[in-house]
């Protein structure tokens, strides 16, 4: 028998928690391995790339949130039926994570001094430009962002809803009605609603 | 009949080329779109996300370049053979990305007086832990990422090492033959190497 799945971050939702969602939904066995930040200096160069998450499956270990999202996601139909509804679905993820980096970037490699200038463009011109995008596709897609059906793209998207709002501190999805919605929807599903309940409690 | 796919971008290889690379290898028809620097602010709310470069396709535009890539690199067996193995290429893919971001940022973003510090810490950390670590996939994977065979991440990577090197200044495959291999093989490919030399000789 093959050993469960272990995925490995620090003890903190980030980058692993649109994983989890998906590991939850898919009902997938797997170890939750939460590392403590002042374990990471000793770990890290055991960790190919230097960077987490990674998850060991197979006896390899392998790194890429949303390569690892979109490997379980094509196991429970949500990574497209056809190879353009994956390509849809791949490129609204690419775009979540790269919304989620830059506001990463401005959390954690920001001078303090230069935290209010980046928070402004941060809250007045890059949420708006992607938020108002991501209005326009949920519209256009029945309240999804693809195709008016349940993708991983909506659970990674929901899945990084909370670490938005608490970095950037206020509620980046004020004004956006769809994409607050879809967020309310994922985790109304049940599985996602349990997990949500019983997981960890953590600052990040 | 459906219209030719239209892929938009600056005059550079830059982000695009690896979606070259693949629409090349798969002798796809394409409209190779390239927009000046000088139309760039004209053209900027008009493409969704305000990012470069997009791809025009069944009456979409879509955006992400690496989910771009994928879509044809399925079409033509390059996106992996099972769930597995598409995972893996798809992680590399995805962290070769990461590394063209780090160098892109270092380019376009870093104010001029903290360049030299910024290309240190590129030049000294950042890639000789991405190539080391590369250098042993590719040994464990006889000299391509994954198995032992062409993928769509051998593609993005050979069409990503000139920018690697351009940017940088400096020949980043020193001391990394296997990775300097794989570009040649990838460079030695008859589509791909038709493609290399009649492509627009650009800057970057």
């Amino acid at each position: 028998m093959a050993a469960k799945p272990k995925l490995t971050y620090f003890d903190f939702r980030g980058a692993a928690e649109p994983i989890r969602y998906v590991l939850e939904y898919s009902n997938v066995e797997y170890e939750d391995k939460r590392i403590q930040v002042e374990d990471w200096l000793e770990l890290k160069p055991t960790i190919p790339f230097g960077l987490l998450p990674t998850l060991e499956i197979n006896g390899k270990v392998i790194n890429q949130s949303t390569a690892i999202c979109r490997y379980y996601a094509k196991k429970v139909g949500l990574a497209g039926s056809d190879d353009f509804e994956a390509l849809q679905i791949d490129a609204i993820a690419d775009t979540v994570v790269d919304l989620r980096t830059a506001i990463g970037m401005y959390h954690w490699r920001t001078p303090e001094a230069e935290k209010p200038a980046r928070a402004k463009v941060l809250k007045t011109e890059n949420i708006p430009t992607y938020f108002s995008q991501f209005e326009k596709i949920l519209k256009e897609n029945d309240g999804y962002f693809v195709n008016g059906k349940l993708s991983y793209a909506d659970l990674l998207f929901a899945g990084t809803a909370e670490y938005f709002n608490n970095v950037m501190k206020f509620d980046v999805f004020e004004g956006y009605p769809l994409a607050k919605a879809l967020v309310e929807k994922v985790h109304n599903l049940p599985r996602i609603k349990e997990w949500v309940a019983r997981r960890p409690q953590t600052l990040l």
